[in-house]
């Protein structure tokens, strides 16, 4: 199947074009290379010494015999380049990653909040109307985030995308099924939150065929195919905006920096290894939905922990040692999380379990590439709000005088 | 109070700009003539003869001896503009009319639906991010409209903004009061959804005191007000994107053209005088919300009315002939509609009832500015996919073969 990758040069975007150019589809690339911006902009860039797309693409061609064409411009902007490319490259699927993806970096200030919430919910509303405008029958599949929920099911599961509620009507009390109320809780969070209503409104005003697929926070940098050569290897963050908590702590422990705990770390979260990330994807554009149909809402997480936990499990693992540092976002301090992952369990997704692979993630990563860490980089130094940037600056100050 | 109103030309923004200015308060408008600029782009400007915002301020000065400073900038581009006029002015209160407001216009093409979305989401997370820096606590009264709710109401009033549900949960089936789930109907009405979820997030993550108007159709043009000087008399728009329903009948009704109806017209939707809105607006203001309160919404209507049935009504009165269209809107072709106002009713609003203002309406406007209509921008045009424009087409095609 053709399809194409929106955002093909990050994180996820990258192994996934790979994953999907190496079982056989044929790949196309946008990028506008923001995410490499925003390293130089932030002055922290990836652990992992990752090549250029140019590179990147020359050494696949090299080494698969497949060939991935990349477009350089900006989705949610160069609406024209975009329809153009539709209508040239005519598409079965497109798999949009193009939006920033950092909660932290979302809330770091103003300009940043701005900037996320025009990059992501005009580039979100631009790929539905070019495909609209394109006449063909393109299915999307969009990189949603679990975190559009809330954090805290209350004992019950997290159902995929939809909540069935009862309602009080005139013939008494009905059931009714509903998008599941979005709580976000920073600013990349409610831009997807507005993407889901705008697919919500492309499913039913124009039949768009649309997958979210709700994902938990990923962990791990290296899939099959980005180990396949060094030119290929994919990004690892560990800074305070981009690093993953999990891969924080990972980096931490090779380097021998205490775990950086947040609050109290009751926070329990959803994750995903990077190699099912991709895995789930290529299930999702073999499963699309009907013309018609309402948009499918697939929670793609493979297993739930408590953020003390992980650090624990870390610790264990390598024998460093644990801080608690102020939270920085506004959120509850412990949580209970239960999510509903039926649909790509059904469809054959065999997860790979954090206590199995989180040696190799050190061993070939974090140990690997420790010697280019740059420890200034690691803190959080994004605040929510006023009160949150008061006591993380109180507790600079304490530590200071100690 | 110090009032900040954004978009204070516009239909709403300017008559709510004299009242507020009229009743005490120092007001200052921002607005960067959009919809004067799209009239220009339409050919089809207001019925009414309106005046440069420079004579209308100057008209009024001259008037009532109060002084309306306007700043030209685009809210939702030129942030720093805006936050330096918040440090400047420090506004109590803002109130919010930056944003395009016909659904018509905001599904006329893939231009059309990208400029309504960068323009709506833009500016309201602007405001919203500029009240954060700034420091102020300021209050943010928002237009947004009853719309958002989907149309149809199963015999049940739509609540105020929030919906009291039941769901399951491990302990058995327990009541939360949610959001009331959002079912746009075009793209303008997205854009004030996802307004809705940037209110949420910014209530209870810094706190801002938000209240949401959701309005229903605003009827008539004049004003105490705007009826104090030729120059100062508001936009009255008849034509197929920004002409409301009912002033469309009303000047059909005077120029002599049938009074059209889209599809059987049992479309039911909510009204509210214009003068009535200014009085909403004033009383929003005052009854602000408190900081940590969750945002407050009201809906900012005073009837219900079948389309058919007010197409009647105005027929009755003029004798005008009715005539049905095509519907160019995905939509049910018939709905009840309920809704509680009780919170502005209870805040003291005294309604204007259809039945009392139509005449003057009719008199006032519609007949005595009827020679400046061209009746070729009376058609919507705009329909809301491939489908309703097909449909559209053929129907054109019949009546040009009769």
């Amino acid at each position: 199947m053709r399809v194409l990758i929106l955002g093909g040069d990050g994180f996820c975007g990258w192994p996934t074009s790979l994953h999907l150019s190496a079982r056989g589809h044929e790949v196309a690339i946008v990028d506008n290379g923001s995410r490499r911006h925003i390293d130089d902009e932030l002055g922290a860039g990836s652990l992992t010494p990752i090549a250029t797309l140019e590179t990147r693409l020359a050494a696949w061609r090299e080494i698969s015999g497949r060939d991935i064409p990349a477009h350089d411009f900006t989705v949610g902007q160069d609406f024209d380049a975009l329809l153009a490319l539709l209508k040239d490259f005519r598409p079965a699927a497109i798999v949009h990653f193009a939006e920033q993806r950092a909660a932290p970096y979302s809330m770091k200030s103003a300009r940043h909040k701005r900037y996320t919430v025009s990059n992501n919910v005009c580039a979100t509303h631009d790929v539905l109307a070019a495909i609209v405008e394109s006449g063909l029958d393109i299915h999307l599949a969009h990189l949603g985030t679990m975190g559009v929920y809330g954090y805290g099911s209350a004992g019950v599961s997290v159902p995929e995308g939809y909540l069935t509620v009862r309602v009080e009507t005139a013939e008494g009390w009905a059931t009714r099924e509903i998008l599941y109320p979005a709580s976000p809780g920073s600013i990349y969070h409610l831009t997807k939150t507005q993407d889901a209503l705008a697919f919500q409104f492309y499913a039913r005003n124009d039949g768009l065929r649309i997958t979210d697929l709700h994902q938990g926070i990923v962990w791990g940098a290296q899939t099959l195919e980005t180990r396949a050569d060094p030119r290929l290897i994919n990004r690892f963050d560990y800074d305070g905006d981009y690093g993953t908590v999990l891969n924080r702590f990972l980096m931490q422990a090779a380097v021998g920096y205490p775990l950086t705990v947040h609050g109290a770390g009751g926070q329990t979260r959803a994750f995903i290894n990077i190699q099912d990330t991709v895995r789930c994807v290529e299930l999702a554009l073999a499963d699309a939905p009907q013309r018609g149909e309402r948009v499918k809402v697939m929670n793609q997480m493979t297993e739930c922990w408590r953020v003390r936990d992980l650090a624990q499990m870390v610790a264990g693992l390598t024998g460093a040692e644990l801080t608690h540092l102020p939270n920085p976002r506004v959120e509850a301090e412990e949580n209970d999380l239960m999510v509903d992952n039926g649909r790509l369990l059904g469809l054959g997704l065999r997860p790979i379990r954090l206590e199995d692979g989180l040696l190799l993630e050190i061993a070939e990563v974090a140990r690997r590439y420790a010697h280019r860490a740059d420890l200034s980089k690691i803190p959080s130094i994004s605040c929510w709000n006023a009160e949150r940037a008061a006591a993380a600056g109180a507790a600079q100050t304490t530590q200071a005088a100690e």
